[in-house]
């Protein structure tokens, strides 16, 4: 019986494996640079967890199952679900601002394509209890941060910000509220993968009249790209008085974020862009998503403010805000900028090579010893030349090989080769468990 | 509504989570320095691969439906399947030996208790094509230094040796072949759990008569502990001329093994004891599990020879032999050594202290500089007074306090304070490019 894969899952052999673990290491080592904390929850949860969240339309992309305890259960489609229900749970023993980050798998049952699997990896950043700014400015710094840290320069990439208040606020002058603004937000969030005539057709169906108008004027509103253009736009917006105080309030705001942004690593990869809305519901404020700088591919990462979700799922109240990078388009891109290219499977330390087997036990014990403190050690699993042995050694690319029982040997010395520069001395096996750190750093020299 | 974590699953808060990031990083710093590669497979599979490998009687433990697709697939139980469909597939192109580890996540649906989860980690850990005892050595010592590398001395385990062909020479040389004899070894695995009579009863199940005799010669043979009695029991068994050859190399390669051990880690841990014979039917060699010493709790690791397996699942013929880790009984032995005791959250190098508002922007940018240099830094997300602000750099641990902004300063210096040593300096601002490596290797002295 022959087996395969399950379409849009992903066997990763050594070299592929290699790469994942580098994009895990620099997400990890990026999230503890500005002293977030990991967590993680678990991939298969309660069912209702996703449909409270998203609606039920939800399960149309999800692998979800009755148990054999007849519970309806899902793999988590995306881990904010999971996170807000533990935040929520601990709310009150935990330290404020919650800054946290996670690296795990996620599933969606969808059509795998360039830049989408049914099985993805995600790093997922999130900053609980902080309302203001300055969790959003470091959260989006961050992201530019992780990005940099694969070898990415700031001109590679362009995070384009939002603000899902503002769109309330003009939708809100334009007399359009409640679940009506919701449609409108998630009609503008596909504008950029849809037809204009599409759009326009979909606008008409939430507004009375004037959906050919209305277009106009997002589309106006879609093309600015400077805080002052924005700042106009918000300060002549037909509001009452209380919606006109909020927009003065949110220019603040604004202000706050891009200044405190101006300081930090993103400083020139932004871009005001209020085509930007998140398609989900739950966002609530500032929203942004990071693309290659050409526009190509799909969105590397996404997030925004989602300050009700605690309290949907059964916390108490609690400001958040988080981001997601997934582990595709973001391979692709740095498969594309050469930047995965010297990424492969590590090399030994040393290799042992064995030319008399009545030394092997001596071989063997050296082997465990060097193990034991940490370094990587090869040793042969069956006995063959000493010449083919070499040519293995050169093969795994070990640093040192360790050579045993050649003539004139006596079972007390060991030959060390340094296999990048070609040298070799004899030293005495009882050194072996003190000068590999100084080999390994600057090759043999002299005894 | 409320949510809560499924029956068997785990929350990983940041405490929880630092330890099992400590375990996986254990894990996998004891197998690259046996330079075995790390790989990974899906964990989600067809449910006819687990069927294929263990007989349909697996469904009853498995989590398994039916996806979007209409396949019939399967939260893998375990590795091995996955990694033997993998290794078939490329079984040409992949240089031999193959020595590979992985650490992921595995599902089965059984009743919760103590040292058993419905999601646990496993570290596993195998090798193809080396059909020698040297092969099983390897994984042997691997798992002894695994065990090591977390503190436990040899002394706290026991890795209990056995082997499927002895067992197999045994049966044959009272009768017992093919089906038979995979029976009986089932009973044989289960007897240590089980009630001697009810053990008598299933094997009178498969026997025709003489099941009390039969036992009392198991019981005999399960308490050998040396390697002079098993040699002898080998060389006594009624045998055809064939089987008395076999019975012969076995001696020899036994010998090998435990001559290869005695140069290990594991030489103090060892115990021959046959009354370990791993349940599963694929086994076909050498089987081993380790315990913690004193007998307590459940496995900590087994694995063993499983020549046979790759080829059944649709590849080459190719011998193998491996171990699984898990992370559940593990966890429970270490914190009953106390050696999980100092693994916490990682503290932050730096912690920003921001004394006067109209210098954020320079401590901002520090900040970022030192994240960019990979430099763990905590910055304030609100303002709040220094006195509050330095509790805080206590509590989350920070090494060094950067102040900024306090009398007398000016917006090119800064504080450096040494929070453990209680020391502080005022610096040149510029210096925080170059001085924090020494800084945090050896405290602030004298500039």
């Amino acid at each position: 019986m022959q087996f395969t894969t399950l379409p849009g899952f992903r066997d990763f052999y050594p070299d592929l494996c290699s790469r994942k673990v580098h994009i895990f290491d620099t997400w990890r080592k990026s999230a503890q640079s500005f002293n977030f904390l990991e967590y993680d929850a678990p991939i298969l949860e309660p069912l209702d967890l996703y449909i409270e969240k998203s609606g039920s339309e939800i399960t149309g992309q999800l692998f979800n199952f009755q148990d054999r305890g007849d519970r309806s259960v899902a793999l988590r489609p995306e881990l904010t679900p999971s996170l807000a229900r533990m935040v929520g749970a601990k709310a009150n023993s935990l330290k404020r601002p919650i800054k946290w980050f996670n690296i795990g798998e996620n599933f969606r049952y969808e059509r795998p394509q360039k830049g989408r699997l049914r099985s993805f990896y995600q790093f997922n950043a999130d900053i609980f209890g902080e309302s203001g700014p300055a969790a959003d400015a470091e959260l989006i710094s961050l992201l530019g941060n992780t990005l940099q840290a694969f070898g990415l320069k700031d001109s590679d990439f362009t995070i384009r910000l939002s603000d899902r208040d503002i769109w309330l606020l003009i939708l809100s002058s334009e007399g359009i509220h409640g679940a009506d603004a919701t449609l409108v937000l998630g009609i503008i969030d596909k504008m950029e993968r849809s037809d204009r005539s599409q759009s326009i057709k979909l606008l008409s169906g939430v507004l009375n009249n004037g959906a050919e108008d209305f277009m106009i004027m997002i589309e106006k509103i879609m093309s600015i790209r400077d805080f002052a253009s924005l700042r106009d736009l918000l300060l002549n917006l037909k509001l009452d008085s209380v919606r006109a105080e909020q927009a003065k309030l949110r220019i603040s705001q604004w202000d706050d974020l891009l200044s405190l942004l101006s300081n930090t690593c993103v400083s020139n990869s932004l871009q005001i862009d209020l085509s930007i809305v998140r398609g989900l519901a739950y966002y609530t404020g500032f929203v942004f998503e990071a693309f290659e700088s050409g526009g190509k591919g799909r969105a590397l990462a996404g997030g925004g403010r989602y300050d009700s979700l605690v309290q949907k799922l059964g916390g108490p109240e609690m400001p958040a805000t988080g981001f997601a990078m997934g582990d595709v388009t973001l391979s692709n891109l740095l498969e594309d900028s050469d930047l995965l290219d010297d990424i492969c499977v590590k090399s030994p330390d040393f290799i042992v090579i064995i030319a008399a087997s009545d030394i092997s036990n001596e071989a063997l014990k050296d082997t465990t010893m060097l193990r034991s403190l940490g370094y990587s050690v090869e040793y042969p699993l069956k006995l063959s030349s000493v010449s083919k042995q070499l040519k293995e050694a050169n093969r795994v690319g070990a640093t040192i090989a360790l050579i045993y029982g050649t003539e004139n040997q006596i079972s007390n010395n060991v030959i060390v080769r340094d296999l990048k520069n070609k040298v070799e001395h004899v030293f005495a096996r009882e050194l072996l468990s003190e000068l590999p750190k100084d080999w390994l750093a600057n090759g043999i020299t002299a005894k």
